[in-house]
């Protein structure tokens, strides 16, 4: 492998020609061989727009010279549109504060700045890793800042997109089964019946109080910790330095940033970390409570509840031939666990952070993006492949409504609960429908039962 | 004993005669003799509140008799202001639906009733619990109204005003440390200075947002289920009941509670439970971060940081004589840790829901209430015997700021980093002062030094 | 109310005539006043046990002077066989080394300790609760000691026996329903089948692991820290003291305690609480699964699996009459829940103890007690009110497994899997049976079919 | 992209030509875009041994054909040394059995098994990958199979060697730091004295308790489901198959796997998941602790505890000159965050298994090995780039040492715990040291003093 020099505080090091990046993150590299999950993407991307945006404010402030301003802000637009990941090599578990991505940042910016500007690899002239990209700039603060961009970026971008196409996917099936009566269930046990779109309707619901949820999170999620510096002060940055980057990020994203009122709390806490888990966790709640639902009430073909038919995508069994499995389900009710347990973690790990500073900044960032990746693709996947597909059987649905013994529920008022439960029970005990219970018992007419009884008039209250 | 009998579907039984409780209480005493965690009190007042409210609403509607309604309201009253907990004896783990516990409700504001309208305990006359307490309700929606009511009144008149006053606490504390400067921690290591006021500054700013998060909260915990009945058709209701129940349940608790948009949502769902649970677990997180911080700060009394002072409350150990503990601190991380694994259990619960009912409901009611008296109740406390008191040691402070390495990223804009890093190192090496180490490595003079090296200057950014 | 004068290092102060606590416990009933969670009782008995030993280990030592050992003694068993509780009024949310209830402790039994020399209470002679009844001791070592007895008693003498019992019951079950061929459900979806005795055997091999796990934690659980005093080091105790007092808590209580082999762990780390609470954690996993398959299996009774039929223990509803519900199953799995949460709980608190000494060990007992008791309880009547009673629906059963399509599996070795598959999809698609749709595609004749597909030759490997 | 045509009971698809996977794995590619995490690595390879154990097992039982069946054999070792990773391209959220990644198994050997024959691809002649590579298989316990077998792989290989020499390395540590008396801390404030080795022989047993917990879950780890086939009973297997395949997979590993006793348990449950994930926890417990423990004891260097020097890696900040951080702490630390989270995805998953089977099955067998694979990096990271290579600084802690007040508590004996609390008291409040505080309160001679507050006597018990 060709390798160049590249050096640091702790002195020279060895990396490959062909990587722009320098000393310390090569030194990361021998010294965090733990795992093998990197820094996430929007994270790098992140990294390339704040090094952009700090590139312009410090040239805005007359701190930094044009000329290399823009060669860091071409270098810097190349890291956010993804176009140097490669030269992102760090993993999640190093420093607690990022500090080596940081400076895996601003060492493949300077480099590729360097090249633009016809200097030399490794060189640190004219553009320095810590001098010019890390100007008015500390890890304490860039780390936290990445971590709230690529957030907001991929809650906005993708999981709500395809958390509010799911709902409406599910809307759309509410309304097609709006006329569908079937038997309602609790503790498991027949209940009184609705429509299968009433119980649709629940899960709509579901979803558009997630969508508010996440929502309600984005203002404290988009405050920006830039303008920090090592311990919340700005120590080495210019008044205003701080609203000028969150004014350039917006722009550069298009997203609504705004500077954090108090920097001492962007950097040692992450708690709008945690609240937006805790969204993301109560979003996994619903669709795990949904998604059960679903494969329960495709159970069968023959031996399950058997009220809707699922879409058949892949052979289901390698041994049970002309097996379909509710795979879908499958998949998110996982993607379900896997966020609560992300949730867990981030709780953990933003509760132990230290006087200025959190040192699990990875380890949540990781998190965080991991349960927004898995909920917008599974949301995604769920919909294409198994919510649209959704029949109702509608055979199935009316013979069991027919059976149930909880439309007695609807002679309440016509002869009192004690009674009801009398008809109830006698039917239960000899196998008999209502009706038959209802006349044996003397409870009322024939006539009356058939006007009393009737599904249609049980799914709403009364005039 | 002296016991009396009463009668529910299943047949008769005995009850204690000095209790108003009958049968479905009695039995579930014996069905379910599992640990000792009573129904929360202020779920048992909430089902007072609603049981008067329901009354109203169905004597306005014309569904119950006027003399009958006055007395269930009377009874019911009695419940709401705690007067009658004594009859309500079961406990947390029982029927998901808290069916029993709805049915302790009506059983004692039955007799209460029939009491005051002089007629024989256990007789239902002339107040029915299912007929007349339970009018127009069912258990699947009663245990959720009253879980809503519970935990936003808990939410906003207990929890709310203790978080606050201890938020201004700690803001009477950050104003009253504003010009003490002293040394930054991150990764535990000497950093760059920050005032003592900075510091509780972020803490002010947590628990700002921590308030912030909580109140975001309480619209969807305001809405209320009454109306959906069984299974959020509202079967047996009349149209309009809903919105009058959820009106007089404002007006007699001064909170403004709306009925749900959605009935069958908020009979199979508790996602706003998980969704204010989330909210708790997030404060819970801020204050475990800052009651650790406070007392590392206060470790000591030789042999430790040292820069706080700690109210001394009770005597620290039973071996070691004169000792004083930061024992506030542990109690609220204790609380921290409690909210923390009842978040788990809520998480859990809450994703466990089948088809038309969630039945986790009382283990989510009664975690849910713990977190929020407990957080409650150690705010307080923590404010009281700790925050209020907390002195500075001005003298240590100082001392400790003074021997600091860190103070050189002052220097960063005038010799550059590498430079810097070199006067730190040598320093650290040699056992110097960074004045000293700056000289010896002839960086720049002693007068140089004086002006640029002054923490005064290091904590804000530069004009 | 009638007060007396008691004291401590911080001065005097009044607590109630009737009560034998002491000013520390006083004191923390003002300082403490965080939800209304009581140290547990198994705690306030094993600090009757440990204080009993000790006074003879330091008697036998030639430390304590007989007579007041006696005394000590026969307080101690007192608080030991729970007729002192009352007199143990303090939260669990206090100083996080329980020095306040070890205190409590000592000022119980050297106020009954006096009573019963004929003394005046509060004057510490001649007994007094540090340098008498705490004698060798620190809170530091008695209250994990304590928590270890604690814990051991009770899952020896509560959960296992319960557990046990719950294992025997569905024993019984799975022999009684041996012979019940049924249809299988994998994925939910309809599968080969087997006997309803093998999937209870399921159930009973999950328990008896369960067992096992529990009693792997024991050795870990049963070391005692008594004897590492203040740091772990054992200043002012005797060689031998640890040992002595193992050997009479062993001896008090018939459980093979041991003395820890290494105390600064026992002080500093709560470990074996977080392994031991890991085993109930995964026993509460058991359960849950197993509460869930038999709620399920006994959903209905007219529009569910049917499978099973579950005792009827009470009304089912306050609005459809007749209605039963599988409320056992709903308890347990409330408890499963809690048990989770206690988990979280336990972990978070484990982790956090700092240098020589855990600060949450009220927490962590408070919960793994809390965990136990739940279990123990619940498991007891889970069996008595739902698994002793548990029918099978033959009928039900059998005509359901008739109807599967999944019997197709049988014909793989005869016609192949691709082949299987086609007949298995034809019988799916037009509603056939499977030997009609075998026919149809001439893939075997009749009487191979009704040679090759007969459940009970699908329930077990060949010869 | 060239590609080639397979085929499944779903009909035709096209494949790259490159790839030995077949139909199933391509379906499942486009039906399962969710998330980049892979299926891991160890389960790949278990596949590999499963399948030749059980090619080897059905020639043996005469039912496999010997030529197909060394093919298989040597395609199936090639997939268990690695050497066909990448032709294993299916994410975790896929279907819930992993039914897709046995297929993927099944098609891979199949097509590589009949490259090897000179068969053409795709033709599943002469080797089927159902009929042949899945001969007495059903994903239903092939996935639980290679589940156990990777887990216990990568304990036994890669995590208890590492941990156990973390454990030596600090054994070391404490043996080389055995004469170092250094102060206690409880409640973070000073205590009595102990040695440095005495408090690092704290972390040696927690590591060694450690040790043994993940010892004592390899028995239940190492029973294997295979020969439950489909739902547990073994259909379509020959009798003893289940025990030849466990031998095989012994030989072939190296590891002693057993037959699962309770086949419907195997596939039905992954408590034994559960169960070892709360080793894992356990050792996150007690690493976080001791990391913790270890960044606060070296934290400075000025301004902290500063009682330990920690290996200096890379520079600390990129903008604090000089900076060193206990950055091996903080990866550890973000570890056991993680462990945690996966802790608590992996008892959701396991407690939501359903009937015959667990549909979470990738879901915990990622994130179990996850944990395993961490905890092994970091514990080796741990060791080598910091607990190797940490330095006591004798003198900071024989200067705190003789500063602290609680060297009081050696005074309890000799004047009684209320008097050493006053000269405790007297020296706080007037900033003296012990001997001075005596003095003025009378309490005793210097010489007295001097003679019995030594710190080399208060580090054990006495004779």
């Amino acid at each position: 492998m060709s390798v160049r020099v590249e050096s640091d505080a702790f002195g020279e090091i060895e990396v490959p020609s062909d990587k722009y990046w320098g000393a310390q993150s090569q030194r990361s590299l021998g010294n965090f061989d733990i795992g093998d999950i990197k820094m996430p993407e929007p994270i790098v991307r992140a990294f390339g727009v704040l090094k952009q945006a700090a590139a312009l404010a410090n040239e805005d402030l007359g701190l930094l010279d044009a000329k290399l301003s823009k060669a860091i802000q071409q270098a810097a637009s190349e890291v956010a549109a993804g176009k140097l990941t490669e030269h992102f090599p760090l993993v999640v578990y190093q420093t607690g504060s990022g500090t080596q991505s940081n400076m895996n940042a601003n060492e493949v910016i300077s480099n590729r700045a360097i090249e633009i500007l016809g200097g030399v690899q490794g060189s640190k002239t004219p553009v320095h890793p810590n001098d010019h990209c890390n100007m008015s700039q500390s890890s304490n603060d860039t780390f936290p800042t990445v971590m709230h961009i690529a957030a907001v970026t991929e809650i906005s971008k993708k999981l709500l997109p395809s958390l509010t196409n799911l709902r409406d996917a599910f809307e759309a099936k509410s309304q097609a089964f709006k006329d569908i009566i079937k038997i309602g269930r609790t503790h498991l046990q027949d209940a009184t019946p609705l429509t299968l779109g009433q119980e649709f309707s629940g899960y709509v619901q579901q979803l558009t109080f997630g969508i508010a949820r996440i929502e309600a999170v984005l203002p404290r999620l988009s405050l920006l910790a830039q303008g920090g510096t090592a311990v919340g002060t700005g120590l080495n940055t210019k008044i205003g330095f701080d609203v000028k980057v969150a004014d350039e990020v917006s722009k550069l994203t298009g997203l609504p940033f705004k500077t954090a009122p108090n920097k001492f709390e962007a950097l040692a806490a992450h708690d709008a970390f945690v609240e937006a888990s805790g969204a993301l966790n109560t979003l996994a709640v619903s669709l795990f409570k949904i998604s059960n639902d679903i494969r329960y009430l495709g159970s069968g073909p023959r031996c399950g509840y058997g009220e809707l038919s699922l879409p058949e995508n892949e052979p289901g069994s390698s041994i049970m031939p002309g097996k379909v499995n509710p795979t879908q389900c499958e998949a998110m009710t996982m993607v379900c666990a896997q966020v609560m347990g992300n949730h867990t973690t981030i709780t953990f790990a933003g509760a132990s952070g230290q006087f200025e500073l959190n040192v699990f900044k990875p380890v949540m960032a990781s998190n965080l993006l991991s349960s927004v990746r898995l909920l917008g693709d599974a949301c995604r996947s769920f919909r294409i492949h198994c919510v649209e597909g959704i029949i109702a059987n509608e055979e199935k649905i009316a013979k069991v409504l027919h059976e149930s013994l909880m439309l007695v529920t609807a002679l309440n008022p016509k002869i009192g609960y004690d009674n009801a439960s009398k008809v109830a029970k006698n039917a239960h005990k000899k196998g008999l429908t209502l009706k038959q219970s209802c006349l044996e018992l003397n409870m009322l007419t024939e006539a009356e039962f058939d006007e009393w009884v009737r599904p249609e008039n049980m799914i709403g209250p009364k005039d």
